[in-house]
């Protein structure tokens, strides 16, 4: 059943600037990727069955770029911290908890759960140093239809003793087995090596992570230049390194040869931005989570005009909620307080940029994906707007507007990835 | 019926700093006036009509102390201006249809409606200068069962042609008939003097204001000091005045002997702050708002620390939801991102402190308003937390954050305003 026509008023960036909106558009679906928006039906696709979705608007599906499912217990709760000290009271004491794998299905159910209801059709996904529960976690995220990268996470230094491989060795091997086991195991999850940041990781262990790299051709992803504290103590592990992205680089694992996902990049400087554009770093842009943990505001604007590749994330918990909508909203606000506030070069994201990250920008890590340009990937959601009342008319730009910052998982009727239909 | 016991866990502010929460807890209203919170039920109130919410969450109602009813049409749409453009490009053509009574129903209709259906239970609202659309607002606002004050809008000067009164005399006139008309009409709905803001308004129609707070006794609610651009244009209006404050202060139009709103003090200096506390403005904080339209972020823990009245404000449309809930976590992620980038000698918001000016802080504009202390009115909404899943055991606070962060209006199931239950 991937091949298939819906009906509906489709919307989607053109480019990074412009939406182009279609009204009553046949968008059909080929072998799970797109052929094309048409005004009419093209006669060749006469046969394939039709779903209508009347006067809804369809969208391209949004690309979570970086969330921990582990967190999403706690979401909302406890962010009256910084980072540093965040982990330690908060994500460490309920990532500890994945041991145990009766409370992993109970709340990896729930996370998956969620994500299925949400606008998210593809996600980067940390789970915890537990091999079996980031299993759980594979299984469930294929069984909620996403597609979507898991990582175990690696830390050998810096945690509790409750929360930290004993060495080196021991979380390559155990990676290196997790990797074997899940690589080929399922349609629509696959690993990705998951440092989960380098106070978290000796030397020894990123170097073996970079060989993992090479041996498996995997991704990578991992945290970068979110807090201050944080960037300081990175310097104080790697003195040799110019900057915090140039000593994951150093370690192999800032891109160029494998793709690669850095969540923050909150206080990004000059140089550090301009390898993330050399190696086709991209950068997972948290704007709630930023805001809630008082890292800042990254410099969206400047990445765009720089020519790196931008998603949006979550980033649950320190993002409160998996509703990428609103991200969108809160990209936006943020980009217009850093103008503001911290520095009038760097223009707010439009209402075009913001929804473009969510779509295109973080799908382009998982191919085509994100756009309803003629081969992508068929990802898209149908959402119901008429319960989000008004007295006047509304063009579609409008419409789609007001869906960015207002909708949430009740507005959804439907969602396909890749050709499949969820609900 | 405003004499009943209703039970649940009962949470709201001690003080500023600190959430009381009561499980299982009683709470009782007498002629619409809580009388208690109570572990086990008082012999004395044993024959009065219980109504068991179980395990749900019973919170203070709140305020919205800066919302403007015909900007509802166009939440969510049109945020890429600073004020003064957003006021001439999206704001002014929208009021302007309010002239057109039919328009104005339909509009009104779904603005109170979903008000109605918010956590809001007190407002302060701006109409437009159409003295039959809001009296229309009015009746719409009194069945909607919320209490609230509703504000003709004055506007002599610097409005287009087609939003603007003749003069400070047909505006005075049709404000004074307007008073006379509703002043006494209804029980939860009453009149509040409305100068848009200086630039709209000139002096004359200003001092006639001023007779009207007098001769009345009415309340006033106008803007201060949102955008630099609207700051300077004050200035050059009033060049005597020693700052935005001054000038509205001048008119006699800055509390002192009435009650004064003034929404959004984004960019309000040592001397505003200090003559706010003076008269005993209120701020009403708009983040949402302020963020939407590049103005900036509040100085809000500077607000408190100089005993200013602070209340929490959709201030639809410029904010984009009527849910304050969402305002909540607003200016909480506001607070930190202003501490980060701006100003680190006034510390973020907490959790409490939001949740604070979202119910005692703006609803002592209307007496005593927004806690469950013996002797205020009884204001509560009921939450159904239960939708909002997790795998682990949560107490009260952690599930009143959740909520604050989390929560819309399908997640209420009840509310009371002054003891009237309204769902």
């Amino acid at each position: 059943m991937k091949n298939f026509v819906i009906k509906g008023n489709a919307c989607w960036n053109e480019n990074i600037e412009q939406i182009h909106c279609e009204p009553n558009a046949y968008l059909v679906c080929e072998d799970g990727v797109c052929a094309g928006v048409f005004h009419e039906l093209p006669e060749r696709y006469a046969d394939l069955p039709l779903t209508d979705f009347g006067d809804k608007l369809i969208l391209p599906g949004m690309t979570d770029l970086h969330v921990h499912a582990p967190q999403f217990a706690f979401r909302g709760l406890g962010m009256d911290m910084e980072l540093m000290d965040w982990l330690k009271t908060y994500a460490f004491p309920e990532e500890a908890k994945y041991k145990d794998l009766v409370y992993a299905d109970r709340a990896y159910a729930q996370f998956a759960d969620q994500l299925r209801r949400s606008a998210t059709t593809r996600a980067a996904v940390f789970a915890t140093l537990h091999v079996p529960a980031t299993e759980l976690l594979m299984e469930k995220m294929e069984a909620s239809g996403l597609i979507s990268y898991v990582g175990k996470v690696n830390m050998d230094r810096n945690g509790p003793d409750y929360l930290c491989e004993k060495s080196a060795q021991e979380s390559l091997e155990a990676t290196e087995r997790w990797i074997c086991d899940t690589k080929s195991k399922f349609e629509r999850t696959h690993p990705i090596l998951t440092p989960r940041f380098i106070p978290s990781c000796t030397d020894e262990l990123m170097h073996g992570i970079r060989r993992l790299v090479e041996k498996y051709d995997l991704p990578v992803q991992s945290h970068l230049s979110e807090n201050f504290s944080e960037i300081e103590f990175v310097q104080s592990l790697c003195r040799d390194s110019k900057f915090y992205g140039d000593a994951y680089d150093r370690y192999g694992l800032f891109g160029g040869d494998h793709r690669c996902i850095m969540a923050h990049c909150v206080h990004s400087g000059e140089a550090e931005i301009e390898l993330m554009r050399k190696n086709g770093v991209f950068a997972a842009h948290s704007p709630l989570s930023n805001a809630n943990l008082s890292s800042g505001a990254a410099p969206v604007g400047k990445l765009f005009r720089e020519f790196v590749n931008v998603g949006l994330a979550s980033d649950i918990a320190a993002g409160e909620s998996e509703n990428l909508f609103r991200s969108i909203s809160a990209a936006i606000r943020a980009s217009k307080l850093r103008w503001r506030m911290l520095d009038q070069e760097i223009y707010p994201l439009t209402v075009s940029q913001a929804f473009y990250i969510a779509t295109v920008g973080g799908g382009k890590f998982f191919g085509k994906v994100g756009s309803f340009d003629p081969g992508y990937e068929f990802d898209a959601i149908v959402v119901d707007d008429a319960t989000i009342p008004h007295p006047q008319e509304l063009d579609l730009q409008q419409r789609l507007e007001r869906t960015l910052y207002l909708a949430d998982d009740r507005h959804l009727c439907a969602k396909y990835v890749a050709g499949t239909r969820l609900f």
